[in-house]
């Protein structure tokens, strides 16, 4: 049992059958086709040589199959991971060099050493520091800033930068030395991208496929972009004219990679490892479950972490670059037909071969065309109307948001993420540090209470009545103590407080320190503490403590008991039970 | 009124009586004496000149009486601060050198701009970061840690070290160096400020004095063992026999001190400065809210952050340290009867008019006897039965105070509170990322649902209905996804699930995000899902949104409601009401 949890593998293969090997080979075949162009265009997004996208599109699906629970989640380079390790390399050294290839392999290993130990100590809720706002937010920023710094490959210029800022102010320095010919590769192939995605799909209906298999072969438009402008280039000599094409790549699989062990390129690569593996993790789970749910399967996220993890060590060592789950990898492989993570070493053969044979003429790919498959890939992260519905929906949500966006954009993907998820953090902190609570009174007749402000009910102005909306923790413990305060201070009759907890799922040590703290400053204003309608769990957590002892009141089972032992009101019936 | 909540000042004084003055003298002579030995004491402690801490308890006592809201508590420097205070500049200078005088004027006043800023932005929530355990560790660690620091001057030897690792190996080292002399005068003191806190107060009570009385002249003893100590020193030239003075110190009051604008100290100094705010500001808070209560009076949070912020201010400008308010001090203060803040300002004159007329003798002061007054001081910080308290109550509580004591005393202070403050929020997030959860049954023939783990209830596989008791935020958004999903895949039949939400305050952005995704997901499952229970001002937001119109299923008043519709059982009496 045991070991199936920890090597999914084991809970279908044994059970592989012909036909969903079939299924597996077709989604295996479509993938492939549409892995290469993407593969190539991240390891340049990352700064790194073309083919290192490959290497990291072999190995590591291999591992995920047999680590990772999700059935059709496509592992390799995906656009933000890639984006955010050129933003951890560029300042240590230059795009390219091999220090910086150096370093790619690091970050993969790191973040699969982080991955893999997550996993292990079952650390999966570590993403869910990682709003929803803030990923969202930090995802569209990053497609707009990949985008923005692919433009440099479209004019064929020299650009730099890793925020908008820098990225528009090296632009507009060096539009003036625009390549006509790489212009014109770079646009024509972002027309038919743009085009096939819009309307390829519904051309090839009218022609009489069908919707899926028309949506399929949308996807592989990208594959039809790099070989027919590798024609062009190598017919016209492309590179002659100054058009910079992806150039000789090492042939053959890649080779065993040992990573540098310079503590302190460990020491300054860590933070962004860090952000890496969650950022991805979180993206590759999301896209895991949801197409997992369409099937009524489901993925242990904890064992993603896991498969992640694996997958990257396995990326790292074989000379790759970071990796992770794909969203519209894993939507192609998963409508293509694939059933089991079979179809994920399927693809990397597929990868291999082309890594084998097909390198030679990929020397002749203009890196223009590589620039437009990643903007229109990037396209489909930005979500701007986001942020209206979240604006709409919640400010502080918005706030976080926002302030994601604007440090991704404007100073680093780091800073943005870092900030998003302190912020979130702390907005949410702030939201629970003043809970809802309610002085109560009886609804008279009744044993029921209700909120004074809204309600018409009964009232002692010798015994008020708190009801607390929330669990008692840190973040909230002061605010009780000044409430509490308030209240004995600004009722100078009062001689009774009872605190009543229906919804206080739980009491924290430093509530339980307020509490006894209160108790003490209410006794010092000769005011009585008590307490009611406290749950079994909470009370039996408060028996292990002084406090009851030390409580200038006492315990009510109910607040009405409480009403009636201590306000003498509407006694309609005898006290039954008592508690000290 | 707005003039009177930022200058609390405006609220007493103008019916400032003469009783009142009467009081507020009398317990400012017994603060002054014995304000004197402390402020000595800590500057010594903090690695600075002994009459640093004098210029520290002059006009920051001033500021707050103007702009604090305590009316009894007592400001100056604290040991926990100058601790702190050492540790972040022992890295930067030379203790007593003038950058190092200069780096603790700069810390006071980035530490009151800090505690300004916090005031005027209504931020004191962010002191919520530090739990009870947090800080009852971090504390309980730093007296040790001070209390060890301390014992290089009563051997008399030279020792450094911010940790207990470093200080114990420095003093091991220079043991053999012990000073004969010095170690009289230093366990001499010890000794009788022992004796004085344990027997002196019963003593006096014996020989007839009252128990007030005899307390606040207990507190007094620390003054008499530095008058002794002094005059024995001085009659015996003690300075020439290797035994270290205070030294002849700058007479007269305080000047006008610029702080150093050296942006890159600034930074340097900004973690210290703010970890310093902070745990200055909750230890102020605590005591001032409890003498506070003890006279139904109240402090409020975000003013006090002001007055402290503005006596800070006040410090660095007049050559001084980081101030905070002092609990030794403030009780007694208290004990002696101040009625107003005046207290605090006839104080800064009792301290100016020593720093005037006594610094001469205070040449002679032995600095062992100051040692022995710190040592005295802290014990009463370090509670040790707090850590089985915790354990006892907490073991996720106890984690996050080991953690903070671990660090502190083997690392450093900032490494300690760091640690705590993240463990906390850790821990907390951790816990309530798996709220609990409910599947829930029908009790027979009642409009009453309950557990089914723990009732007889009757259920109906067709339909799950999930009750979850907590609020819906980033924290637990993934978990309620998971919770969900596996409910759908371990129930094959499902047709409809009911999210019952009684105890649901809050849907955050995320968690609506992921009910969209569950929603989505379950019809791809070909399950509804459907919504019970939920409360007014959730339901508000949520018609706000697009998942209403979205949803699988409908929204119930009731769950009893959606019970009839979904089950078709035990329908006794007709659907009432129903919402589309």
């Amino acid at each position: 049992m045991n070991l199936k949890r920890y090597l999914p593998v084991l809970q279908w293969a044994p059970q592989y059958s012909r036909s969903q090997a079939t299924s597996d080979l077709v989604a295996a075949v479509i993938v492939t086709v549409m892995l290469i162009p993407q593969s190539l265009a991240y390891a340049l997004l990352a700064g790194l040589p073309a083919h290192v996208g490959l290497y990291a599109s072999i190995l590591p699906l291999v591992i995920y199959a047999i680590f990772g629970t999700s059935r059709t989640l496509s592992v390799g380079p995906v656009a933000v991971a890639s984006l955010m390790t050129a933003a951890a390399l560029a300042p240590l050294a230059e795009a390219g060099s091999s220090e910086y290839i150096a370093g790619a392999v690091l970050l993969a290993i790191m973040s699969g050493l982080m991955l893999t130990l997550m996993g292990i100590l079952r650390l999966g809720f570590l993403a869910n520091f990682l709003s929803h706002p803030v990923i969202s937010g930090f995802i569209t920023a990053s497609g707009i800033v990949i985008a923005a710094s692919q433009l440099k490959h479209i004019f064929g210029v020299q650009a730099s930068g890793h925020n908008l800022l820098t990225i528009g102010q090296s632009l507009l320095q060096s539009i003036g030395d625009t390549n006509l010919p790489t212009l014109a590769i770079g646009t024509g192939a972002l027309l038919f991208l743009v085009f096939s995605r819009k309307y390829l799909k519904s051309l090839m209906m009218r022609w009489g496929l069908g919707a899926r298999s028309a949506d399929i072969i949308t996807k592989t438009a990208p594959i039809l972009a790099v070989l027919v402008t590798t024609l062009i280039a190598w017919q016209l000599r492309l590179d002659t004219q100054g058009v910079r094409l992806v150039g000789v790549v090492p042939r053959g699989l890649p080779e065993l990679t040992m990573p540098a062990l310079d503590w302190e390129l460990w020491q300054q690569l860590a933070v962004s490892a860090l952000l890496i593996s969650i950022v991805g993790f979180v993206e590759s789970v999301s896209v895991g479950q949801t197409l997992a749910a369409k099937r009524r399967q489901r993925i242990d996220p904890d064992q993603e972490l896991i498969g992640l993890g694996t997958a990257n060590l396995g990326a790292g060592f074989s000379g790759g670059m970071p990796v992770t789950g794909g969203f519209s990898r894993s939507v192609v492989n998963f409508d293509a037909g694939a059933e089991t993570p079979a179809a994920g070493a399927y693809t990397a053969v597929g990868i291999a071969l082309a890594t084998l044979f097909l390198t030679p003429a990929i020397a002749y790919l203009p890196q223009a065309t590589l620039a437009a498959t990643i903007i229109v890939a990037v396209a489909t992260l930005i979500d701007l109307p986001a942020l209206g519905r979240t604006w709409r929906y919640s400010r502080t949500d918005f706030g976080a948001m926002l302030a994601t966006i604007i440090l991704t954009l404007g100073h680093s993907v780091e800073a943005g993420i870092i900030a998003g998820v302190a912020l979130s953090i702390g907005l949410f902190l702030y939201r629970t540090s003043r809970p809802h609570s309610a002085v109560v009174g009886r609804v008279p007749g009744t044993e029921h209470f209700r909120n004074v402000l809204r309600h018409d009910v009964e009232v002692c102005p010798r015994v008020t009545f708190l009801r607390v909306d929330e669990s008692l923790y840190f973040a909230n413990a002061r605010f009780l103590e000044e409430t509490v305060m308030d209240l004995a201070i600004s009722e100078p009759e009062l001689k009774d407080l009872v605190l009543v907890c229906p919804a206080v799922n739980l009491v924290d040590a430093s509530a339980l320190e307020s509490l006894e703290a209160i108790n003490e400053r209410l006794r010092d204003a000769g005011v009585r503490l008590h307490l009611s309608e406290v749950k079994g769990p909470v009370m039996d957590r408060l028996k292990s403590t002084e406090l009851l002892s030390h409580l200038g009141g006492r315990v009510f089972l109910s607040t009405y008991e409480a009403w009636q032992a201590l306000t003498g009101i509407g006694g309609s019936r005898p006290v039954l039970k008592k508690t000290a």
